[in-house]
């Protein structure tokens, strides 16, 4: 089977780095589903804002797989996606290889990333003398921008929905989370009127998530980050994420 | 993107007609997922046992397409799959029209299912003198018998269980069941020593979902379903599935 690229998602993350390995409910990331030309028919939406949630069937592209090094074999390729039976995934410390079917890394066969999001709003845009756009602006997706994606189905709780699933290895992980300090950022680096609560909710969660490649623990490393068009330095001591700078990128 | 094979299902699905609509966590249904030779690498299930549920990625064939006959739209070929903005899903009695991405319909661009499954068992089988077999059992599959399978994952309750989602125009039907009434069956014509409780739960449980074509409400209309080597002729009087016969195919 060929998948066609039906549309691409658009979001703050132009870096790989800080992508959330997971989609997350709690997750304020905004994310538009822009159509493309040929699926950029309204009609194909008739009924979704109905469901609070969608899945998102998408593609991990040589880009996104690098956020996966850690995990990545190391007789691999950097770049580029070939399958491997076992990865080491990056919730183990990046030390343990368990099979490619027990995890979510873009190793696989078919690279496809499976995400649950919610809907937030469905867009329809008349533009004169263009054909309109068509866009769905959801949340949580744990999407690098420009992700091509192949499907959109409604999310059916009562087939979909699984609140007491065993999580195997990713059960002791699940909530690990890190408390965000922005008491040492020197504020006056920031232009304040492009820094709004959201873009400090959104890297917020980012940071929360743990975005370190793989399992570090040195206190001592400058971590940057981009999205949104702002670049975050920061460290990591123990369970705090202590935010140092900001920069317009 | 071009997708291959790792496995294929196999079930007692050998028809059409009959498949439940979406795969459901009570549903008794045994699936074996049994790896293509290429994939047939048991490493590459390491760890899986310890997850509950799986995701499994897979392909609408033209077989399986002619299930959904009530939505197909009427311009559209009754074999092979082509996309449509707009189906009529069996659930809304085939008479309205919603977008195809705010439905499971097959008619869409990629034409991919998605289901989450129980993991019974994983077996590992030495054959002698052959590649070892690799099979991955499973339960509430809602798959025809011998369906592609593109991509196994694990189910992640914190990122993909979302229990009170809203499920559109899917909410009102969502457990509509029949009562399925086996005394007026001639057991005469069942081969005992064949006909296993497992079977007729099997066979229950598929009933109990109105395996109707879309929207029937014909009480005189006998129907025949083929499943695990049997087939069942039945009506259906209001809200119960009268069992009339049962024949070895």
């Amino acid at each position: 089977m060929t998948l066609k690229v039906i549309a691409y998602a658009h979001n703050g993350h132009t870096d790989k780095f800080g992508i959330p390995r997971q989609s997350r409910e709690e997750s304020p990331i905004l994310t538009r589903i822009v159509f493309e030309p040929e699926f950029r028919v309204a009609e194909a939406l008739r009924g979704i804002e109905h469901f609070s949630h969608l899945w998102l069937l998408w593609g991990f592209s040589e880009l996104s797989s690098l956020t996966a090094n850690a995990e990545r074999p190391q007789d691999k390729p950097a770049v580029g996606l070939s399958w491997s039976p076992t990865v080491r995934p990056p919730r183990l410390g990046g030390n343990k290889r368990m099979g490619v079917f027990a995890t979510r890394s873009p190793f696989r066969p078919n690279p496809i990333g499976l995400s649950s999001v919610r809907l937030v709003k469905v867009q329809r845009k008349k533009v004169q003398g263009a054909k309109s756009s068509l866009e769905l602006i959801v949340s949580g997706a744990d999407l690098l921008d420009g992700t091509p994606i192949y499907d959109i189905k409604p999310y059916l709780s009562f087939s979909d929905s699984h609140e007491d699933a065993q999580n195997g290895f990713a059960e002791d992980t699940k909530n690990r989370t890190l408390e965000v300090d922005w008491n040492g950022l020197e504020v006056a680096s920031i232009p304040a009127r492009h820094w709004t609560d959201a873009i400090r909710r959104e890297i917020s969660y980012i940071l929360s998530q743990d975005p370190r490649p793989g399992y570090q623990d040195d206190p001592e490393r400058e971590y940057k980050m981009d999205y949104g068009g702002w670049r975050i330095i920061f460290v990591v001591e123990g369970a705090r994420v202590i935010v140092k700078k900001v920069e317009k990128v």
